[in-house]
């Protein structure tokens, strides 16, 4: 019998489409179930009409505005000028598929290729362009069948890797009922984040090689190990560092691969690393993945995502497929992702994401010593989780998560809600977040939590 | 045993990675092969550099302007105006994914919806935003599958689909071995455009229930036809009308739906309807999908693309599993999309594809005529596919016509190869190819002819 999914996560913060008593959102939402249907989740119980963004601001058809504390993709800021100006000069040249030579775009490929560490197995590194990061999950997984010969893929249990046939069935979060071929493991020992290293590797260790027997009661092999390495939709699982290698070790030991889902954590995001996995690395014990995927925050809203291979893989792959994606690596979408790199290197994103994260982070735990609600504070740099219980603090409060991101969209304050029951808030926003922005949110969110205590 | 695919198609206009004996064009393609590796096959035996495109018009690093006879993605033009003007205002206001209301997404879902026929199975139709065609159609045999509980998908025997996982394995013309699941049909018998709709119908029902067999032969029932209605990668049969719309009465016969694939033929191209399966419609007996997928030209190079398909199974869908897409109808999506669909109408696009299409594709028939190499010309619109034979018109000539294609790009004017072997030129122009276009490229390719006769 096939491994059970968790149940799917609850959207924590999805509009329940009954009337919101605003008639022109009412009317919006009506036109939008003719037109959209009823696949188009919408955010918050009153949904918002969001009509400019700037910085970590965006303003709602009525004027007022709302702190970002959630959308990474406009990793530089929403309407970012770098970005605007790049795919406008780029839109009045030129925009086609990437058949023809492009200067730009090998000049960018090669760029982010030097983000990465040059060691093995990524000593001869390729950058294959796609269009969303499901796409790049979806080769990667091919390509670790390829390489492997084997079909067996691990995933975190809460884990979300994107839309389409193939990764939906590796993301428990989506998928009602995975495949035989694919085997979670549980990051809930690591929670708190004070737990030593050692022991987060023996467990991490423990929970890898369970999840190897139970793919090879199932008459696999693994062929990969797919890992978000801040694990977002898990709950953000960042430390203690090492623990992801710790896996990944377990993982080769078996003969499978390691993909790095950098969609979410890379790009700067963390502070401590351009990329995610990087925070696990030591010059003693370097994480090198064999595959790398990205996209989200790549173009600051500009469609565009990756992967990272090495060479000969690619080569096997070119000969028995080969593959082309129309929108992927055209003119306009390198524009817009060199912009991103620019950027984030000319307005030192990372070291923002570092200082200003650690400033919330420490703000958080600050609020979580006089408020039981707070059972823990997870994150790194600009990607933060924090668990919400009962009001006794002594289990998950789903329930209470909801209502307190819609509380804090009435107050003016965006996020979302991550974890296997949706009782983690996902605080994740555009990298140029300040402090004067991470007090407005400490402050409003304690505010709220206080209030609920009365 | 599974059914075999045919043999790849050899990509009939691909560079070598040999020098082509201009160093900086050397350069650029050691580059290329350093950063984005083996599986980014370039276009035409001396790749070309193109810095700047216009209407019809694409120039090289030199200056040197090519005609654009092949790039449909650019569907308005290269770097039209309108899309430019129009994406960048979007992203100097908000672009941000589809959680959020957005008047303008609805009213483009509505005014797209609008241009479908309003009829079972698709009375009730929604539009789901993907980012590329290959997401859509991905989407549409999740869909497909869950609507009927069945697994059997037909396709044409080069049919080309997109690159996913799934997607891959219904397009033979890139995958290596199909599924057990997966059964094609040829549509040889109808390379003269001659032949009469009885006598056509009579043979593509006899192709579809021989087809329906082989899947019963390896356990499956039909799910759906899932076909491009223009037949792009088969070589490009658009004629006689109506011999789709009996494939999709067998299969319908079988309990299996129609997907009508538009991501070629959509968005006016053929002249004659602005969807290419309505082109197979009539009044007495009306051709409606129950799915409809879409992408390439949508954005004029933006990328945005869809699925329509009833509420009542996106309802069941979403019930079941739901789903999301980042980078899907984002405000800068939509804004492209919108101008697309403005300027369509606004500069008469269709009628121009009609008119300019029946010129070029008469001057084709005019050129047969004194040209044995010339063996068949079909399309409707500006979509035209050419049948390339050997100097005696005796049977297929992949070798000349990839050789007439590299040609043609030396002489400045560009197209592609499409069929199962590969022997067929493929036009298909941006919809603002006027009768001077159509001009040159005939004298272009008569003289390449003549000359090839003496």
């Amino acid at each position: 019998m096939s491994e059970q999914s968790i149940k799917p996560i609850l959207d924590q913060n999805a509009c329940d489409f009954s009337a919101t008593g605003n008639d022109s959102v009412d009317a919006l939402v009506q036109q939008r179930l003719q037109t959209m249907g009823p696949t188009s989740v919408l955010f918050y119980r009153e949904p918002l009409v969001m009509e400019r963004g700037e910085g970590a601001w965006l303003y709602d058809s009525s004027g007022r505005r709302y702190l970002d504390a959630y959308n990474n993709v406009a990793v530089l800021g929403h309407s970012h000028p770098a970005v605007q100006q790049a795919v406008n000069e780029q839109l009045g040249q030129i925009n086609t598929h990437s058949r023809y030579l492009h200067q730009a775009g090998h000049d960018y490929a090669e760029q982010l290729l030097a983000t990465l560490p040059a060691a093995a197995p990524l000593t001869d590194p390729r950058l294959l362009f796609t269009c969303t990061g499901s796409e790049a999950n979806d080769l990667a997984i091919r390509l670790a069948w390829l390489a492997t010969g084997r079909k067996g893929i691990l995933v975190s249990e809460a884990a979300y890797h994107g839309n389409t046939f193939l990764v939906n069935q590796v993301s428990p979060s989506s998928c009602r009922q995975l495949p035989d071929w694919v085997a979670t493991f549980s990051l809930d020992a690591l929670r708190d984040e004070s737990i030593s290293a050692a022991r987060a590797e023996d467990i991490i260790r423990a929970e890898i090689r369970t999840a190897l027997t139970r793919l090879e009661q199932h008459g696999h092999q693994c062929a990969a190990l797919l890992a978000d390495s801040i694990f977002s939709s898990d709950g953000v699982f960042a430390l203690p560092h090492g623990f992801l290698a710790a896996a990944v070790d377990e993982v080769r030991a078996a003969g499978g691969l390691f993909i790095a889902d950098e969609v979410q954590p890379g790009f700067a995001r963390t502070g401590e690393a351009f990329w995610g996995f990087n925070r696990h690395s030591t010059a003693e014990q370097p994480l090198i993945p064999d595959l790398v995927t990205f996209g989200k925050p790549m173009g600051n809203g500009y469609p565009v995502a990756g992967l990272v291979a090495a060479d000969n893989l690619l080569q096997r792959f070119a000969a028995e497929e080969g593959y082309f994606n129309t929108f992927a690596g055209s003119h306009a979408a390198i524009a817009a992702a060199q912009a991103v790199l620019n950027t984030i290197s000319a307005e030192q994103l990372q070291q923002n994401a570092a200082e200003t994260g650690a400033y919330l982070k420490q703000g958080l735990q600050q609020l979580q010593q006089h408020c039981p609600r707070i059972r823990a504070v997870r994150g790194s740099g600009l990607f933060i989780g924090v668990d919400i219980a009962t009001a006794d603090g002594t289990q998950a409060d789903p329930g209470y998560t909801s209502e307190l991101i819609n509380q804090l969209r009435r107050q003016g304050v965006l996020i979302g809600a991550a974890g296997k029951d949706g009782s983690t808030l996902k605080i994740r926003p555009p990298l140029c977040f300040g402090r004067g922005h991470a007090d407005i949110f400490l402050t409003t969110l304690s505010g709220l939590l206080s209030g609920d205590d009365e």
